[in-house]
C-alpha cells in the first residue's frame, strides 16, 4: 500500500502488503449448530466472514477455506484429541465438519483439512501462499483463542503479515475473545475492523 | 532390538529401535498402468510391498499409507506443479490416483493425502508417529528417486529410523534406482531386503 | 506414570509420559533487568524456574533451554520483528540477550537460539525430543501470553505432552498470565503447580 | 523475467522469477582441507562458488550462508548423527567448520547453523526468503547428494523455484554428481551453468 492513502491514521506496526489472501477458518456446523459441544453464543461471525468472503471474491484476492476431519479412530489427532476428546466427533465425513452456508467454497476455492489448531500445521498452506507470492493473510473464522490465534502467530512466524478481522472471528464468550485479541495486536497481528478489510479489498481491486 | 541376536551382523550404523511402523508411499495407480506418464517398467516393488503389508499387519505394526491429490488447478501443489506438470492429472479425486489393489489400505488405517515428494511435507505423519512413540519407520513404495528417497531423507531428519526396503521400492530405471539407494545407505538410511523387514516384524511379533 | 499412585485425583486429561524432558524459555536478563522494554514486575518465575531446574538435573531429566538471537539487521527475524521493534536489541550478542544466573545452562546442556515464538519454530527441537524418545515436556519460561503459549502450542500439535508450570512462567501483568493459562488448560497442555513438577521428577528419578 | 528475452532458449520448465536470493551450502573447511573424512577431490566448487557470490554481491541480490555445528554431544544432531558418526567432528566452533576463505561471509549477510542435511529444515531459511519476497533460489555449495539436493528438493516443496548452479555444487566422485543433476534436473529444479547465473544476476542488476 506504499504511497496510497488508506493506511494513513492506521496505527499498528504492520502495514498490508501488494498481493493479500484471505483465509476462514474451520466455520463448519460444529460451531453453530445447537447441541454441538462446540457451539459459540453467537453466528455474528460468520455472517461478518460471509461479507469480507464477497469482497475478496469481487477484488479477485485468493480465497482459503479450512475444516477440521480427522482419520480412523483420530490416530492422526496425535496428543491434541487426547487433550480435547469432542475433537473426536471430527472423524471422517460428518454433518457437525460441513462448512456454514454463508462460507461455503466455490469450486474453485482452495479447501485445507486439517487436524491441529494451526492452519500452517500439518498442511501445505505455506508453499501454496509462498508459491502465489501472497504476503499478507486476512484471518476470518472460529474460535479466537484457539485456530484463529495459532494460525495467526504462525502467519507472523511464516513471513506473512497477519491482519485480524474482529467482527468475523468469534469465540464462546466474550472474555477470550477480547483477551486473545489484546494479544495478537500487541505481538504478532493487525487487528482491524470489517470495514478495514472490506475498504482494502476494494482499493486492491482498484488497484490492479 | 537391544539384547537380541537378531541385529548381529547387520553392517549398517543405525539398529533397528522397539516402536517401528511401515509406510508405503505412492502405490497409486498411475505408476503401474500401462499409459500413465509415470509408468515403471515392473509391478516387482508393489508385489513385495504386499507381503511386508501383510507381515506389518500380522505383527501389529502400525501402517500408513499415501497418495497424492490436488485440490483445484493444483494450486496446492505449487511449484513443484509447475516443474512437473503430469502431477496436474493427479487434480482431484481420480482413477490414476487410486492405490493398487496388492497395497490398499484397511479400514482402519491411516491415508495420508499429500502435495509434495516427502512424505512428512505438509501432513501430520510427523506428529502422528511421535505421538504413537515410533521410533523406527520401514519405507516402502515408488519411485526410489523420487518419493521414497525424499521421505527417508526427512525421516532421518525428523527423528526416525529409516529402513528403506529394496525390493518394496522402484523407479523407472536401474541406475537412479541404485544410485539413490547408494545414496541412502551412505548417509540417511538403512536399505534392506523384504527378509529383513519380514524376520523383523515376526520378531517383534514374538516379542510383545 | 501407569500403575503409579502419583497422577490420581489429577484432574486435566494428559497425563504425563514416561520420558519427560524440561524446557526453559527465553529467560533472558532482557525479561528481569530494569530499564528494559520487556522488563518483569517479578522475578519469581526464574527462582522457581531455577528450583525446577535442579530437581529435573538430580533426576536425570534432559533439560533444553532457548534464548532469542538474531543476525545482521534482524533480517532472520521476518516479519515479526516488523511488528515487535523492540526484540532488535537481540540482534547479535548482547548482554540483554544472556541467561539468567538463576537457571544459567550447564554445559553438556543444550542452548537453542531461536528467532521467533514458539520453541520450535525454525529450530531442531522437535527431531531432538523424538530421536531421545521424550514423550512429555514440562514448560517454564517466559512469556506466560507470548513464547511460553506459542511453545506449548507446537508441543502439543508436534506430539509431545505439554505441562506448563504455573509457578515457573510468568507475563508483565496477571490479566495475560492467567488468560492463557486458562486457554492453556482448556484446550492444550496441563497447567500445574512447581510442586507437581517437582514430585513428578522425583518419582521419575526413583523410577529408573 | 518475462519479456525480456533472456530466458529464451531456456529448456527448463522453472522460469526464474523477479527476486531471486543466492545460497551457498557448507562450504567449510571439513569438505576441502586433506586429511578430513569429507574431503572432495576438487576445489573448483567453491571457486566457481565464490565468483557466482562476487556477481550476486555486485547485483544486490540477497546471499545466505550455510555451516554445520552441533551443540554438546551433537544431541541436536538426533538420529542423522548416529547414521554418520564423522559428524561429530562439527560438535562447537572448530576449525573444520570454518567457512572457506573464497565464500567467506560479509558481516551484513546471515550465516545459517543448520544440523541436518536440507538448509531450510530447523532453520528460519523459509520465514527469511518469504518476509523478503524471495522467490527463487539460487544454489551453490557442496556436497551436490547430500545438503545440495536436501535443499533444492526443500526449495520446491516451500515455495522457491530452485537453480542448481552445476559448477559451484561438488561432491566426492563424479558418478553421486551426475546422478544427483539428474534427479534434480528432472523433478525438482533446474541446473543451469555458471554462466547463466552470472548473466542473470548482472541483468537483474541492471533492471533495477
Amino acid at each position: 500500500m506504499g504511497g496510497t492513502g488508506f493506511a494513513e491514521g492506521f496505527a499498528g506496526s504492520l502495514l498490508p502488503g501488494k498481493r493479500p489472501a484471505l483465509i476462514v477458518i474451520d466455520m463448519m456446523r460444529a460451531y453453530f449448530v445447537e447441541g454441538s459441544p462446540f457451539c459459540l453464543p453467537s453466528t455474528g461471525s460468520v455472517e461478518s466472514a460471509g461479507r469480507v468472503l464477497d469482497a475478496a471474491r469481487k477484488a479477485q484476492v485468493p480465497v482459503f477455506h479450512t475444516r477440521v476431519m480427522f482419520g480412523p479412530d483420530a490416530v492422526d489427532g496425535g496428543v491434541f484429541v487426547r487433550k480435547v476428546p469432542a475433537l473426536r466427533m471430527l472423524i471422517g465425513e460428518t454433518g457437525l465438519g460441513q462448512l456454514m452456508p454463508q462460507v461455503a467454497p466455490k469450486g474453485h476455492e482452495v479447501v485445507i483439512v486439517k487436524q491441529y489448531a494451526s492452519a500452517f500445521f500439518g498442511t501445505t498452506l505455506q508453499p501454496t501462499l509462498t508459491s502465489m507470492g501472497v504476503d499478507t493473510l486476512f484471518i476470518a473464522g472460529v474460535s479466537t483463542s484457539g485456530c484463529v490465534r495459532a494460525t495467526a502467530v504462525d502467519a507472523v512466524q511464516y513471513g506473512f503479515a497477519p491482519f485480524v478481522i474482529r467482527d468475523a472471528v468469534g469465540d464462546r464468550g466474550s472474555e477470550p475473545h477480547e483477551a486473545n485479541l489484546y494479544d495478537l495486536q500487541a505481538k504478532y497481528a493487525e487487528v482491524v475492523g470489517e470495514a478495514f478489510a472490506l475498504a482494502y479489498f476494494s482499493e486492491v481491486c482498484e488497484r490492479e
